[in-house]
């Protein structure tokens, strides 16, 4: 529509309009930046608020909502940035309402199928603190003790994987020109991480050729003679090793998945058969990985043998201990990872097992000189011999989340992280007891640490189980029927457990089946919460729809 | 030493004292985990300090302290974890002492050096808020409601960018099969997230070829017959472009770097020159490079001309606006980024100039299908026509920072950003004018956004500055003389401006020199500010050592 000029408004007063509006907005905003003295009342009073939001949110016992996911994302289909600032309070209260409310409860005892959980309240008000101080970690110019603190605390953990001497650690822990770990914002990062650097090193400059970095794959592996590259790790490695071997422009196919056996830990025997039909192929190996608590299962691959494969090989040999590093903090659980010594490069997730907010992983090197192989500069910053955390990293800017690391290893301290590892391994074992003596379940694997697969049996197949006579189509429908019961468990939402799939053997025959995957990580979860997620599944299977799954059943037996 | 055996403790007095230690961890550690209402006491007790070390922090108006680097790390060389969980209140005691008493004050507004600053106070209290839900956004699974939401802002900042229909926005804004951004750690793996997917879709699968991702960069090189492939972008490209070329494989020789005018912007003629050879050559350009807002000098390249020519090539266009992706807010100064909404990939930082905390970086897409050449799967999650934000994305698990930028974008809305931008532009212009007033400093290149490039010339020189009469040796002196004068300012503390290097023409020869650098972006930096910080470096000029470089440059001239 075009006004025509009588319906036009006084260009003064439109803008003098704008003008009234401009200034508005210059305080409102003026407001939320002002030194924290005048900004008390604003900041304390939506610290109120959110502190009110907080507490109701943590203290919720039902994993989640019975919210329908298409009502739930009706919500949110605004594309257009609002004009003018938002009232405060009432932002706030549409947030509750929409956004906190139906979010998932990870720190419930009974949201027990995510490697999320309750975290220590120190991390909260140290959140606040982060964001207050709003340090830049790339830099020293941005992030001056934070630097040290992060270098200290990465030392910290690096000392309990390796334990070199004194002397090792009074050299390394505060030498820019050594890189004992490098802080990143996830387990996918370090890995990514680790492989780069084992990717660079060995196709590094020699003989006036320049090494890949400068040269590219390509060349690289036509200068050293190889037909390709490869990763050799077990089938169930994380899928951050298909990203890296994506990125690093080896391809997925490059990408090795060993088989695993029934505890999920990778076949020896065909990992060493992989390293000879790649030697024999003339293909590089870019790394071995070996796995310390898989994503699907926590099973933990045998270290030490991988260890003894990638030496003599001479290859780097690279752990990803994401959800499994922290076992070595345990006494009784420690020897599990016996060979993580040996690793040329660890992944470790702060916000896994240390109990620490997202956004903290993790990898450490052996080799104080590796992340030499990825070291990059910038004339703003990242010079040469300067404290700047940056030159070594994938990533650029990234805030100060070495404070919560640090936090953690004082305020929780070997012996508190000890007690946490214990106890979930501890509960996982009473769970698994538990399975196995109730009838409707079947235990699918001895658990390594304090991740359980199990599944649901329906009534009419249970016997079939006990004499290990189910078929492939007796298979497909127990499939079918923990997938429903999933579903269903995770939309009333009183409690939560994921599912995954599993390998296992049916008549000689390898096939994949559906498991219900328990993850036994929170502090909160006590031996009734693992009962009540247990009930809840009985009682689930026994009332809503599945009980058309049952009759299906009860006539194809 | 060995203890005899008379000197050995009773073995069963051991057990017991270990028994009892055991029982104190286990309290102290299940106090820190307590639900709620029963940690009320630690946590507001920690909350309390953690307020007052943060509003301390946040009103001191010196960006550092003097203390000494040396000194400094040595307070950081403890390699071993303590044993038992360290008391909460001595915890922070010495967190406040060494760590926080010696961050820098990015907050400072006469800390003017970097692109960290001020940030609103709503983004305290809800960074307690992510950290209490701990929502994990790589699934839906652990973010249900956060996942839309992050769907949704990243559409408002999508739209704002490429401004399509409203009913492209409602078919693509809660499709779980579309992707219009990718929120990620920061720019960096934006950077390297758009130039993977432009890679993957220009080498992807073809008349019966896997593509790139199956079959690795050479076999796919090879199959499309090229000779390599290239990223072309300007010469003052982010060194994340270094690493995605690295990274990625085509080596950091296949990133080329055309030169920039005197205005730091792409020498179009030259990037269009650059284009013809690599097709000569027979390289793949995988994409062509757009800079919004240079990290050393915030110069925005003419994104129509690139546009022109990525079209003409039909190449891949991707827009590194980490920086000056926020001038789209400003009506004033939206028309300097003309031609962004032709690009195929965009680059934002969150906590950059949306003035939200470290760890936000975004890639949005034009093609809400683009995506899909990165995307992967996992059998324990990130399920096909799942809502996983993780399955196209570089990064793994991820914390909700989402929560923030819904926050930002609502509660200071399109006008409270334009104002932000347009202060932060008409300050930077108030500083290059009270530099070419003042005789002691010389302003290097007129500012395109809100970062400024000059330095400080020693009295002796002066006139042969007015003249254009400087020699390379002269120029060399000033170098020297402005990088002490940058340390020394660093190290007092009172004010900072950070330093790069800046090619200029000397008699006809291009040569690199020093230049100080300063960033305005905090909204609480006036002008009064601006003319503390250059008044303290000329104080620091006129004394410490930087006197004897004054003699040196007097015997010299």
């Amino acid at each position: 529509m075009t006004l025509s000029k009588q319906e036009m408004p006084n260009q003064n007063y439109l803008c003098e309009t704008e003008q009234t509006l401009h200034y508005e907005i210059e305080e409102q905003v003026m407001q939320l930046f002002a030194s924290s003295s005048q900004t008390t009342s604003i900041e304390d009073k939506i610290d109120n608020i959110i502190h009110d939001l907080s507490q109701e949110f943590l203290s919720t016992v039902n994993a989640n909502t019975d919210i329908d996911i298409n009502s739930l994302l009706g919500k949110f289909c605004e594309s257009k940035i609002p004009l003018e600032p938002a009232n405060f309070e009432s932002y706030l209260q549409d947030l509750g309402k929409n956004v906190i409310t139906h979010s998932i409860h990870t720190s419930s005892p009974q949201f027990i199928g995510h490697m999320t959980s309750a975290l220590p309240c120190f991390v909260r008000p140290l959140a606040k603190l982060m964001t207050a101080m709003n340090q830049n970690a790339v830099k020293i110019e941005t992030a001056k003790a934070l630097s040290f603190c992060e270098r200290e605390s990465l030392a910290m953990l690096h000392r309990l994987i390796y334990n070199f001497s004194d002397n090792f650690y009074v050299q390394h822990i505060q030498n820019n020109s050594s890189t004992l770990g490098i802080l990143v914002s996830g387990g996918t990062v370090a890995n990514i991480t680790a492989l780069w650097c084992a990717r660079n090193a060995a196709l590094g400059p020699k003989d006036g050729f320049g090494g890949i970095e400068k040269e590219g794959l390509a060349a690289a592996l036509d200068f050293y003679g190889y037909k390709g590259a490869v990763i050799i790790g077990s089938e169930l490695m994380h899928f951050s090793f298909d990203k890296a071997a994506d990125l690093m422009g080896i391809s997925t196919h490059g990408l090795i998945r060993v088989p695993t056996d029934c505890n999920n830990r990778v076949d020896i025997q065909a990992l060493r058969q992989a390293v000879i039909e790649c030697r024999a192929q003339n293909q590089l190996i870019i790394g071995i990985v070996g796995v310390a608590g898989t994503t699907d299962s926590g099973g933990v691959d045998s270290l030490s043998e991988i260890a003894d494969i990638a030496q003599e090989a001479h290859v780097h040999f690279h752990v990803d201990a994401a959800w499994g590093g922290p076992l070595i903090f345990s006494e009784q659980h420690r020897h599990k990872l016996a060979g993580i010594e040996r690793a040329d490069s660890v992944t470790i997730d702060g916000h896994k097992q240390l109990y620490l907010p997202m956004g903290i992983g993790m990898v450490f090197m052996r080799d104080p000189h590796m992340a030499e192989a990825i070291e990059k500069q910038a004339s703003y910053t990242m010079r040469k011999g300067s404290f700047d955390l940056g030159k070594r990293a994938l990533e650029g800017s990234r805030p100060g989340m070495a404070l919560f690391l640090h936090a953690g290893l004082n305020l929780l301290g070997l012996k508190g992280y000890e007690f946490l590892i214990d106890e979930g391994i501890r509960k996982t074992q009473y769970m698994a007891d538990r399975i196995c003596m109730m009838p409707e379940f079947q235990l699918l694997a001895e658990p390594d640490t304090n991740l359980l697969l199990y599944r649901y049996i329906p009534e009419p197949l249970r016997e079939l189980v006990a004499k290990k006579q189910l078929t492939e189509i007796d298979n497909q429908l127990i499939d079918q029927f923990n997938e429903r019961l999933q579903k269903i468990q995770r939309q009333i939402g009183r409690t939560f457990i994921s599912r995954t799939t599993k390998t296992t053997v049916s008549f000689g025959k390898e096939i994949p089946i559906i498991a219900l995957r328990a993850v036994i990580a929170n502090p909160l979860t006590t031996e009734e919460d693992i009962d009540a997620v247990l009930n809840d599944q009985i009682q689930i299977a026994s009332q809503f729809e599945i009980s058309n799954f049952l009759e299906a059943i009860e006539k194809s037996v």
